[in-house]
């Protein structure tokens, strides 16, 4: 690549999280940059998109960086969309989503906004990667993450990707001097098994706030659970063809008009 | 199975939507029915759920029906959840999503409300189906689909659903005797071209609609756009694990860490 790289910058934490700003600042030193990411926070809204409701886009100036940035009213998904159909003149040559503040690894990457735009650029065939931190804290330190970020984006203006496949990047939350490096993973065999805080309101109606707790069944050591355990960043290759292909033989086999 | 199944039906356009209510008539001739669905449209929610909110949970009485109905202030995801860790005893025998007035074929799967539904349950290792038909009015006529769905719900119960799959149903907006059957098919390799609508509001704030073009490159004759043209009812079982297992070598290939 002989010209600068055109690398759009989106998260779910809202444009001014300081994930995103991290994000925002290593771009910049490899790419021109433009930030369209929502104007409030979005998190754990999968790949929710806007079709009822009108979707607002302004220009900001957050910092004195080179970047061009807008903020939206919408999802992640939204966003991505947004920038791709209407505001960039060219396709992107890179879509970064993040740093989220929390997980996105194993299951939780169904639920993830920052996953959803990673996804959504994937399908406009864009190179594409989500970055979370294992820190759900909004003043979480995320500049041992910057170095491996920047490694990894640059391996990808290089390489490309498959069409078909974004990448999920978890880091875990360690002093730099103690992540051991990259590894590739499936996403562990995990799930949420949640329990329901029951209350009642002023008014008398009943309510619920959702808690839960993770659980990791998969003893594997391939796996992002055990990667980031381990003091690993986990990087998994999600497809967005959710086909189970390997399903297809055994279902046609039900004679389902029989 | 000896005693009557316990059958979960959800949705994703609410408790009232004509779609649903087709759902439930059919689920009571099979099994105990237990609805629990949102209390307003939820359409291209995608796998959102809410953390950051209070959830209201309120039963209903709809109709003369055997069922015994929740509606939720959720979306479809929040909806299985809440009747999977709080309402019911037990664990339901299948969880049934829609019918979705509009289709949920090819990459629609990833915006459905209604297959997040379904994938929520199969992630509790429920077997779950969504449903939806390819006309969006709310005056659609739902009656030609529930033959197909009493008959594919009740191989469903008999056999089961392997692991970590569940399925992704749309019926052609067909009458009876045009449908040709049950196919079982992959997700098309399709997408959306996005275009947005600017537009200006009272204000003097810009604002957007989203509309675009439902584009299938996908020539393949076994796929679920070409089984829905040729008038058959697509089956794709759809996965959760998002790994794009097939690229991991590759990936390892690149020496990220070098």
């Amino acid at each position: 690549m002989t010209k600068r790289p055109l690398i759009l910058v989106t998260n779910d934490d809202g444009i001014t999280a300081p994930g995103i700003r991290s994000l925002i600042r290593v771009m910049n030193s490899i790419g021109d940059v433009i930030v369209v990411a929502p104007d409030s926070p979005q998190s754990a809204m999968g790949h929710a998109i806007t079709i009822n409701n009108t979707l607002y886009c302004k220009k900001e100036h957050i910092d004195n960086g080179p970047q061009e940035e807008y903020s939206t009213s919408g999802t992640p998904a939204d966003c991505v969309k947004l920038a791709v159909h209407e505001l960039l003149d060219r396709k992107p040559d890179l879509c970064v989503s993040g740093i989220n503040h929390g997980s996105n690894s194993s299951i939780n990457v169904i639920y993830s906004g920052t996953m959803s735009a990673a996804i959504e650029a994937g399908m406009s065939e864009i190179p594409a990667i989500g970055f979370s931190l294992l820190n759900y804290n909004w003043d979480a330190d995320f500049s041992a993450a910057e170095s491996y970020i920047k490694t990894l984006c640059l391996k990808v203006l290089e390489k490309g990707l498959q069409k078909g496949i974004v990448l999920n990047v978890n880091v875990p939350n360690l002093a730099k001097k103690d992540i051991k490096g990259l590894k590739v993973c499936r996403q562990a065999n995990a799930n949420w098994v949640e329990k329901f805080d029951k209350r009642q309101s002023p008014m008398g109606r009943n309510y619920y706030w959702l808690t839960g707790e993770f659980i990791n069944h998969d003893k594997g050591k391939d796996t992002d659970e055990w990667a980031l355990k381990e003091g690993y960043i986990s990087v998994v290759p999600v497809q967005f063809d959710l086909t189970a292909h390997q399903y297809l033989s055994e279902l046609n086999n039900w004679d389902l008009n029989g």
